[in-house]
Formats: C-alpha cells, structure tokens, sequence
C-alpha cells in the first residue's frame, strides 16, 4: 500500500517551520539555516558526518519514495513564476531524483527534465487531486509531500498524511509560517513517538492510528 | 545564591500552555486536563503514581523553594478580584507551603493566611520589583514563577529567569495563551537539553548560561 509521508520538517519552539522574508537569498529567511543545521551535521547531507540518531532519521526521507509533491514557495523565491527560466534552487542535479510535483496557483508551465531523474510537474490542484496524480506516478512507491510549512498543513488537515517525521529546533524563532495553525486536535489520528538527540533537537514521529 | 525557577509548565505542540477560556469550571478553558496527564500520573502528584523520568522532573518543583509569584488568572478565574472570599482554587491548605505573591492589576488586597504555610499576598508590580519581594521573603531560597504563560513570558522578556523546565505535550491544541509569543532569540541565554519520556511528553529543561 503506498503511503503519504513527510519527512526531516524542521520546526522551532514556537511551531515555525521557516522564517521570513523569504528571498533568493535567503530561502528560510531570518531562519537562515538553524533549523537545518541538525540535518548538514549527519552524514546523510554531509560525508564526514554523524552517524548517530539524527542521522537514522534523516536517512529515512529517501527509501522507497516514488514521488514528491511540494509547494510553490519550496519550488522558488516570490517571483518565479514570472521567470520562465527558474528551474528550482537546487542546480542541474536536484535531490529528488524522481518525478516531483509543484503546487502553483499559477497557470502551471511543462514540466521540466532535470539530471538525476528528477522531473518537475506543475499542477494547479487540491491536495486530494494532487495526490492521486502523484501516486500514479510514483509506480507503487509512497508519496512524500516535501513542504513547506502551508502544504503541509493542507495535507494534514485533508488527513491525508499517514507518516510525518517532525524535528523540533530549540530555538525560538518569533515570525515566520507555523506548522500548526488550524490543526486543533490533529494528534487523535496519530500515534506519536518522541526521540530526543543528543544534538539538541528531538524528533516527533506521527503515525497515522489504523482505521484512521 | 537564589535562583528563579519555573517548573512543570506544560504546553502542547503548537506552543499553549493554557486553553480558553478560563472559567471556575476550566481553569485551562478547553484543554481541560490534557496539558497535566502526564503529572497526574506521576507519584508526585498521586501516590499510587509512576516513579520513572516524569516523576523525577515533577518533583523538582518543590525542593529548595521559598516564595511563589504568579499571575492572577493561575490565583482565579475572571473576576475574581471582585469577590472578597476567593481565596484560590486550591481549597484550605494549598500546595504551595511557602509565601505566594498574587500579580493582580486591581488594587492589592490584605495578606491572606492558608493552611500548611501558603500566605497569599497581593501586588501590583513590575516583573523585577515582585521578585525582589519574593526573593526577600524567599529566606535565601529560590523564587519559583508559577505562571500561567503570561507572567512567564514577562520574567523570561525581563532576563530574570534561572532555570526553566518546560514540558511538552503531543497534542495541538489550537487556542489559548501562547508561552513564546515575542521572545524571538531568548534561547540565546540558555542551555537546552531535552529528554524524551516513555509517556510521550519531552521534558526540555533551560538553563542560564553563565554571565548571560
């Protein structure tokens, strides 16, 4: 059964999942790269890093994924819309490395063919139809949906997200997107499993309870 | 040297330490006793209770203490300053056992003498001003701020606070009294370690890092 899964999503204290503004240079805005730090110290981003915990968890976001959706603002700073040479942020060779779906409300551009075997698909789509077109994509592999922090929240709120894999940043970041606004009481459909890292960070693994 | 310390402040994911709205019957609005399970459970607060990692955290809260100061939505509910025989939630002998200074905006009234050691005392004071009183009536021990969210979020905004032990529950709560509503960065003074408990809370206890 393919499923729906998130992963390696970096939030602060205060629930923010990215900060702002967002721009070219700065994808995460003020955030800059402290809630991704955890991550570029383990091995998984970084050859010479860690091993341990952090990094178990962050090996996890690539196994048997057949297809990733993600929003407009994961895809390019505010603007690339309107530049039809924008190919992501992530050079000829992107990290997915298998078809991947970019929400706009934009009219959606063809689809772009990218080293690696990453190709991008734009859709002006619900989370349900976006998802149904992903899956068939993704040959029998589970759908990863890559964020940000407002897709993420779509898809939750649909209740279509049957893995989610949180971390939690000990830093209290005071603006931004949060993860959390409008989910009252999102946590009766998952089961929920706590890790502390020595790192620092903790990670928050929901699991979505069966007939849920 | 006496410290100022908070213990078993309990927020859900998405940052509330309380839910709305407060009344005589909801002292934590529609969170009802969700935020405090994990206490309840423990030895500290029941005697038949657990004695594993939540217990060990939960006890702190006591030792070593020698005032209370808290805010007056943790003294009652609203309107409570216009009722002369409220004498807080807690019945004859409150679990407090020390002097408690109540942060009211109403015109402070007279001291009022509990059972078991609890003295009620009334101020209308700034964060720094009520811990010098407290801190004087402390007898060389530490000043616990015992909340709600409010009143911490002032002595963490102030610099005051020593050492903070946040405990945080896996359930979105959606509404309510945020803790870390505009203390962008206060993680710079402090020392995080985290620690997750079998029960599913993740016990995060601050610390002053020395000179900050």
């Amino acid at each position: 059964m393919s499923r729906t899964r998130i992963h390696n999503l970096s939030i602060s204290l205060d629930g923010f999942a990215t900060g702002e503004p967002q721009t070219l240079e700065t994808p995460f805005g003020h955030a800059g790269q402290r809630l991704h730090q955890w991550m570029m110290a383990t091995r998984y981003f970084d050859p010479d890093g860690s091993t341990g915990v952090d990094n178990a968890f962050a090996e996890q976001h690539t196994p048997g994924i057949g297809a990733e959706i993600m929003g407009s603002h994961k895809f390019g700073p505010p603007g690339w819309e309107d530049d039809p040479g924008w190919r992501g942020w992530w050079g000829a060779e992107p990290p997915f490395h298998t078809p991947v779906f970019v929400l706009t409300h934009a009219t959606p551009r063809p689809p772009i063919e990218m080293e690696g075997g990453t190709t991008f698909h734009f859709l002006r789509a619900t989370p349900a139809e976006a998802l149904a077109t992903a899956r068939a994509a993704a040959d029998g592999g589970d759908v990863r949906i890559g964020g940000g922090p407002t897709v993420v929240r779509d898809f939750l709120a649909a209740g279509l997200v049957d893995h989610m894999h949180v971390v939690q940043v000990p830093i209290v970041l005071g603006r931004g997107v949060r993860l959390w606004d409008g989910l009252e009481g999102v946590e009766a459909d998952f089961d929920v499993e706590t890790t502390a890292s020595p790192s620092g960070v903790t990670h928050l693994v929901f699991t979505r309870k069966p007939g849920a």
